[in-house]
C-alpha cells in the first residue's frame, strides 16, 4: 500500500514515526537494541500508525498530538509479531530473517515483553485515561485471539463465525484502536471517535480477509514468503471455510486439509480447489461488503483531506498485492 | 514467610488478593484460564501485594484502595515466571509442573502476555497516571534486567556492580514499586512514598541476596526444587563473585563454574569450595546491610501496626528458610 497516491498524504508523518520509533526502541543492552532495530528496519506498512495519524488529523490535531500514539501501537503491533515468531518457528518475515532466527528464543521473547511494555510508558505521556485503558483491553483480548488460532489450527468444523471472531481480535481490533485512540488523542467528540472506531474495524476485517486471500493467491516474490502458509499451519481461513462447504469435492479436500505435513505440490492443490469452486471470490466479496460499511462510517467525518484520504484507502485494501 | 505471625496482619487481605486474582485470569478460553488457574494456585509468598497492601494501609488506606493494584502486581509478576520457565525450560516451580511443560510454549507465551495486559487494564481503573506510568517503566527495566541475566551467564568475570544492578532490576524494583504505589493508591505525600520506595528497593535487594543464598544452602524440599540451579544455568550470584576474588582455591573454582553440563557431584563441591572461603556469610553479611537500610527509611513512616509489620519483616528476611 506503500506506493499508492493516497497514501502520500502521511508520508512525511511517518518518516517521524520511523525516527521516533528507532529512538524508542533504543535500550541500554546492545543485543536488545540490535534485535529491535533489526525489527523496525524490517520495515512494513505501518498502518496502524497512518491510522491514529489519519483519524487524529481528521479531528483537527496536529501530529505532535498523536505521535507517540502512532509510535506505541506500531511497537505493540511489532511486540506480537515478535511472540508469533517464536511460535511459529519462523525464519523469514518480509523475506529478512527474523529475530528468533538471528538471536534464538530468549532475546525474541524479552524483545516483545521490551517493545510492548515500552510502548505502554510512552501513553502514559497521556492524560486521558481512556488511552492506556484502551491499549491494555485491546492487548488482553489480541491475546485471546491469538489462542483462538491456536485451539483451532486443523479445526476443520470452524465456522464463520468463528473465522470473524479470530480475525476481528487478531487484526481488526488494533487498527479499530488505532483510529478510536488517534481521535481520542486529538480531543474529538464522542460520535467522531465512534465513527473512527468502527470505520477502522470494518477496515480491518476487511484487510484480514484480503490478507488471508492473498497468502493463496499472492505473488510469493511480493508476500516476501511462500504461499500457503497458513494453509501448511492449519489455520483454516475464510476461502477454506467457505469451499469446505461448498466444493464438490468436499471429501479430497477435507483429507488434504487435514493433513500436517502437506507436499508442496499438495499445497498447490488445495488452492486449486479452493479456487475452483469460488472460495477466493467469496472472500474478496465479503471484503467488499466490510470496506462499504467503513465508507459508511467515514460519511460522517469532518470534511477535509484526511477523511479523504481514509475513504479513498477503502479502495485500495481489496486490491493490494492481487 | 508465610508462618511468620507478623505476617498474619495481612493474612486476611491476602485471601482477598487470592479470591480477586482467581477472577482476574479468568478468561473466555478454557485452556488459558485453566493455564493461568494453575499458576495462580502453585501460590506463592505473594510478596508484592502484601508490601502494596501494608503500605497502602501505612499511609492510612483501606484494603479497597489498594486491591486492584495488589493484583496487578501479583499478574506483573506471575507473567515473569511463566516467561522465565519457557526461557529456562522449567519442567517445576515451587514443586509443581510449570504451565511450560503441561501446557507448552505456545500457551506459556500467551499467558505471560496475557497476565500482563490484563494487570495494566486492572491499573487503568486509578486515576493517577503515574499508576500505569510507573508500572510501565518497571516493566521495561525488568526485561533489562533478564536481559543482563543472559548476557552475563557463565561470564566469571562479572563484578559486585553487575549483580547488583541485575538483581536489582530481577527483583528489587518490582518490590519498591509495590510500596512505591501502595502509598500512591492510597494518596500519601510525596515523602512518604520515596521512604516507602527505598524502604522496598532495600528489602528487594537482600530478599533477592538471600533468595541466591538458599540456591546453594537450602534445604532441596523446602526450596521446592534441587540446589545450585542458579551454578547450573551459569547464573554466577554473590556467593560465587566472592569466591571467585577471595577463594585458596580460585583455578579450581574458575574450572568448575565455567563448565556447562556439570554434574550433580560438580555442582556440590563448588558449593563447599564457596562456603569454605566465606562466600555464604559475606553475601548474608550484605543483605544485612540493605536490612539495615530498609529499616533506616522505616523509622520515618506513620506509627502504626502496618509500620510495625513492614519494621519486622527486615528482620526475617535474612533468616527464612536457612
Amino acid at each position: 500500500m506503500k506506493e499508492l497516491p493516497l497514501w502520500q498524504e502521511v508520508q512525511a508523518d511517518l518518516q517521524e514515526v520511523e525516527a521516533e520509533l528507532l529512538r524508542q526502541v533504543d535500550a541500554p543492552d546492545p543485543v536488545l537494541s540490535q534485535a529491535a532495530r533489526h525489527l523496525v528496519q524490517a520495515g512494513g506498512k505501518r498502518l496502524r500508525p497512518a491510522f491514529a495519524i489519519l483519524a487524529a488529523k481528521c479531528c483537527g490535531a496536529p501530529l505532535e498530538r498523536v505521535l507517540p500514539l502512532a509510535v506505541a501501537l506500531e511497537m505493540i503491533h511489532m511486540a506480537t509479531l515478535v511472540h508469533d515468531d517464536v511460535i511459529d518457528a519462523s525464519p523469514v518475515r518480509r523475506g529478512r530473517p527474523t529475530v528468533w532466527a538471528r538471536w534464538g528464543q530468549e532475546l525474541s521473547l524479552h524483545t516483545g515483553d521490551y517493545l510492548f511494555a515500552r510502548s505502554l510508558l510512552l501513553v502514559a505521556t497521556y492524560d486521558d485515561p481512556r488511552i492506556p485503558s484502551i491499549l491494555a483491553s485491546t492487548s488482553v483480548k489480541m491475546v485471546q485471539g491469538e489462542l483462538y488460532q491456536l485451539a483451532g489450527a486443523f479445526d476443520l468444523e470452524v465456522t464463520l463465525r468463528d473465522y470473524l471472531k479470530r480475525i476481528y481480535r487478531k487484526t481488526a481490533l488494533l487498527i479499530a484502536a488505532s483510529c478510536q485512540l488517534g481521535a481520542i488523542a486529538a480531543g474529538a467528540g464522542e460520535d467522531f471517535i465512534r465513527h473512527l472506531y468502527h470505520y477502522g474495524r470494518n477496515l480491518g476485517m476487511a484487510f484480514q480477509i484480503t490478507d488471508d486471500v492473498l497468502d493463496m493467491v499472492a505473488d510469493p516474490e511480493r508476500l516476501g514468503k511462500p504461499i500457503g502458509s497458513d494453509l501448511r499451519q492449519g489455520v483454516i481461513t475464510l476461502p477454506a471455510i467457505y469451499a469446505l462447504r461448498c466444493s464438490p469435492k468436499k471429501q479430497k479436500l477435507v483429507c488434504l486439509l487435514a493433513k500436517r505435513d502437506k507436499t508442496a505440490t499438495e499445497i498447490l492443490e488445495v488452492i486449486d480447489l479452493i479456487k475452483d469452486c469460488g472460495g477466493i471470490d467469496y472472500a474478496l466479496g465479503l471484503a467488499e461488503r466490510y470496506l462499504a460499511r467503513a465508507r459508511q462510517q467515514a460519511i460522517f467525518l469532518p470534511e477535509g483531506q484526511a477523511r479523504d484520504t481514509l475513504m479513498g484507502l477503502t479502495y485500495f485494501v481489496r486490491t493490494r498485492g492481487i
